[in-house]
């Protein structure tokens, strides 16, 4: 790998940037919680349990419908903490601006940023402004880091998948993705798409109060829900078979996907989230989800089975299983 | 301010970076940790006290004698938290890369990271790698956020500072910025110059361990130890005079300034930091710092006045007083 060259796709939260991890992160950087491989890491401090996590955001373009980057760094780094059965508390802020980016449009960020910690429940706390010359970045970049409080009782992991289990999704897939890509190519969509952008951590608070014992959770950001899926098969050794009939698909996305020639179980989401759960629990949790505004259309899409290990299958309305692998390439990059 | 557009010195962590962050960071995440303008924050979380703190790094050239981009990302955020009073436990990495840039350089860059890392005792738990399109980002920035655990006893703030202490610095200023500087510009100085960057933890444990009751501890990074001082003197509402005549500055940072004419008082640190610390305690802690690899050129070089508030005043070689104010605009960008 070493003579090669980063590719658009290293960055696509799919088949590519796993093997950039798994060939040049991991050798350096292995550790024990880097290796549980969940989105972010869960830590023990001095008797405290936190779960902490880190995303920088370089969409393009900076405004669309239903976010911004300042929107979508907040909510993108707390969802990520609380999918680890976290409260997320704290966050950090890094930009690193353009040299002439305008003022008014970094005030704008940063009020939607305070906007979505407020809903969140969240503190910024600390930051970092570098500023590069002109061309050396493309007007702004953000990252954030979070960290959060793991809830009693709750031990979330990627590897807690088991046959039996029930996957449940959150509601309709691929807003973000064509809300950002609609907007940077200015495409007219046969119904207007917003992108979902929303802090998940109250829905999760929700959730793991009543049931704590929930195995898995994630959220289907880059690489979209088939891909996130795999991940999980992979972490956990088991199959996923899900049903095409009941996975939650807009009139209006699915439209947009038919022009433009994209699947949406690969787009990116983000304000939604993946909970696998056991059977005894699942009516109980899909009420409490679909009583919360961001959990309204959760559905079971499928459920956890014991072969083909790390594989995820789509029974399709025709009745043939269709193999979902990871994302390979990338269709949308600066997505998030 | 909302009419103008971002320039390089709003990052160059003087007059204008303190404008920039009191105009428009603090109206919209007014709270009051960051209110505590602190190198990074100080939370309590279920009893732990911890540090949290981030930069992001887009040094130009990425390599440089003494250092790269991968060691200053650790060293950098490692030193921030230290500099609460904290022992650094974890770090995040977030990369954002340009497509293009040669995998053979991020190599080289984490195993960089990695080393430093080692050294520092702390390990890279989460990270999160973006890919941009040719030319909308200048190779690689990083970003990395940190979180510590503040030692028993120690109480450290900016805020702190108190008449009849002492100042400490724990070696000689300005090599970081030269080193990057004589790099990027291909200059030939009189003697070589390599960065200072080293992570400054373990020197930090050593003397809190003895002496708990230091007041304040800061690294003179960006906008150099006049800026620094600066910040601490409008901080605590002190005054500060310093003793030309005892900062430590090496025949070759003050033959390279002469050529340049940069003043070595403003110039970025990485491997450095100052010590506010009571008479009675001041000789202790000198003897423990210069026991240290990273404090063996530490000495006083000044004292905590009452007046004038907020100003840092310099008493020359010929004993004349010099004010230094905050850095107004910018020596160097990207040098961190």
């Amino acid at each position: 790998m070493s003579n090669e060259c980063v590719q658009l796709a290293h960055g696509s939260g799919g088949k590519l940037s796993h093997d950039l991890i798994k060939d040049v992160m991991w050798p350096a950087f292995a550790n024990e919680i880097l290796g549980e491989m969940n989105d972010g890491a869960q830590l023990h401090i001095s008797g405290c349990r936190l779960a902490f996590s880190t995303d920088s955001y370089v969409v393009k373009p900076l405004f669309f419908p239903g976010g911004d980057i300042g929107k979508l760094a907040v909510c993108g780094t707390v969802n990520d903490v609380a999918m680890n059965g976290a409260l997320p508390l704290y966050l950090s802020a890094g930009f690193v601006l353009e040299e002439g980016f305008p003022i008014a449009d970094l005030q704008r960020i940063v009020a939607s940023m305070q906007q979505a910690a407020k809903e969140a429940g969240v503190h910024i706390v600390t930051g970092d402004t570098k500023v590069v010359e002109k061309g050396a970045v493309d007007g702004i970049y953000i990252n954030t880091a979070g960290i959060g409080k793991i809830m009693d009782n709750v031990h979330i992991s990627g590897k807690n998948a088991l046959p039996g289990q029930n996957i449940i999704l959150s509601g309709y897939l691929g807003e973000h993705s064509l809300a950002v890509m609609g907007e940077r190519h200015g495409l007219q969509f046969p119904q207007s798409v917003c992108s979902d952008c929303a802090p998940l951590n109250g829905l999760v608070e929700a959730m793991l109060t009543a049931v704590p014992k929930v195995a898995v959770l994630r959220d289907p950001t880059r690489g979209g829900l088939a891909t996130t899926l795999n991940e999980i098969a992979l972490q956990s050794g088991v199959g996923i078979m899900l049903e095409e009939t009941h996975i939650p698909i807009s009139s209006a996305v699915q439209a947009a996907c038919d022009i433009l020639g994209f699947d949406p179980l690969y787009l990116a989401n983000e304000g939604k989230m993946i909970v696998f759960v056991e059977p005894e629990s699942t009516n109980q949790v899909l009420d409490i989800m679909q009583q919360h505004v961001y959990g309204s259309e959760a559905r079971v899409i499928g459920t956890v089975v014991k072969e083909p290990r790390g594989q995820v299958g789509l029974r399709t309305r025709i009745g043939g299983v269709r193999l979902l692998d990871m994302l390979v390439g990338d269709q949308l990059p600066r997505i998030c």
